[in-house]
């Protein structure tokens, strides 16, 4: 079958929006990125940065740096900030994979669309002086070291993967192709993707495409 | 820069192996598999089983299972039977890699050439089900479930790699690229590594091909 969706799991630094924006071009559907923060905070009431926030930091109290609208904590049901957050953010990635054809950066997107079969789950990395170099490119130096910086950032997602899915952030067995943005530049990365979206892929559940041969 | 090596670390009962054989005979180098463990036990004079044995198993007494030649013990220096084998699986490797270019399955190979710049290190993996289909295929059925058997595989996997290397076994980031068999099909995979085998990849420290567009 073919696929319709890709989302895309990233270590920072390693260029992996810049990989899902350039699929998302070369297939010609949409990008969910920071549409998809916008989407989420229309939905909750939360504040964007709020919400981006979030994926770095879930085991926090946020409630300090949220500014609900007026009403929402009515709808929270007793929840957690977090929780809810959480519950929104899957209703809007199901909705947006329901709705078209598109490129889902980050956000557990992978985890959260498990049950679809349409899906083809990629994680971008790249190695840490690669990611060191392109950080301060984009961002500049800042006063604690860069390299704590890309460790701080990625022990959080890895916490807050690990807390709303139960699975290991990183983990090759969790996407069906991971990719090193440094070992093999961004463009040919996104190509990659791309021409696995163009084709025919196997159903679930059998091992296709070469002999059975007493090897594994 | 093009690279020589293709390494291939595997989960069992994905077909890694099936890959890297199809890999090797597209490129027409050599595939190290079997032909490995047998450099392996002519430089240490272990027995072949027994060293299969140890890329599962590297916590426990291996002397019981250990047949070693006449005179092998003096060259040991004191060493455990198992960092032995490691010492010399590490000389084999990189002979290996040094003389001609190839193909290597499992091993730890990716580590032990880690200081190489030119090895292209690939991790295949499959779902469960589909590695439990192909296992029974392979293996047929056995007293203990195939989900259990594949667990104590892939754990004992982990521990070995984990004791030698210090790094995750099946974590996206110790490899260039990662490939389900299951989601993408077993030529699909090889086409993949392939392909990049016969390309100009980017040298090590920077990300290339995209533009620094203020995103990550």
């Amino acid at each position: 079958m073919k696929k319709r969706i890709v989302t895309i799991g990233r270590e920072f630094g390693s260029g992996g929006r810049s990989v899902g924006r350039m699929v998302a071009q070369k297939l010609g559907v949409s990008f969910y990125d920071k549409e998809l923060v916008r989407q989420i905070s229309l939905k909750t009431g939360f504040h964007e940065d709020f919400i981006e926030q979030g994926e770095y930091a879930p085991i926090q109290s946020w409630m300090a740096y949220a500014f609900p609208a007026s009403g929402v904590r009515n709808v929270m049901q007793g929840m957690s900030a977090e929780d809810f957050l959480w519950c929104m953010q899957c209703r809007v990635i199901r909705e947006l994979a329901e709705r078209e054809p598109c490129v889902i950066v980050g956000r557990c997107a992978d985890y959260i669309l498990r049950e679809r079969m349409d899906c083809l789950n990629a994680f971008i990395h790249a190695d840490m002086a690669s990611r060191a170099d392109r950080v301060v490119r984009l961002y500049g130096q800042a006063e604690t070291s860069i390299e704590r910086r890309l460790e701080d950032k990625d022990k959080k997602r890895r916490v807050y993967y690990k807390h709303y899915t139960g699975q290991e952030w990183g983990a090759a067995a969790n996407y069906d192709v991971s990719l090193s943005t440094s070992a093999l530049g961004l463009e040919r990365c996104a190509d990659i993707i791309v021409s696995l979206m163009q084709e025919e892929l196997p159903e679930a559940g059998e091992i296709k495409g070469g002999a059975y041969d007493a090897s594994n």
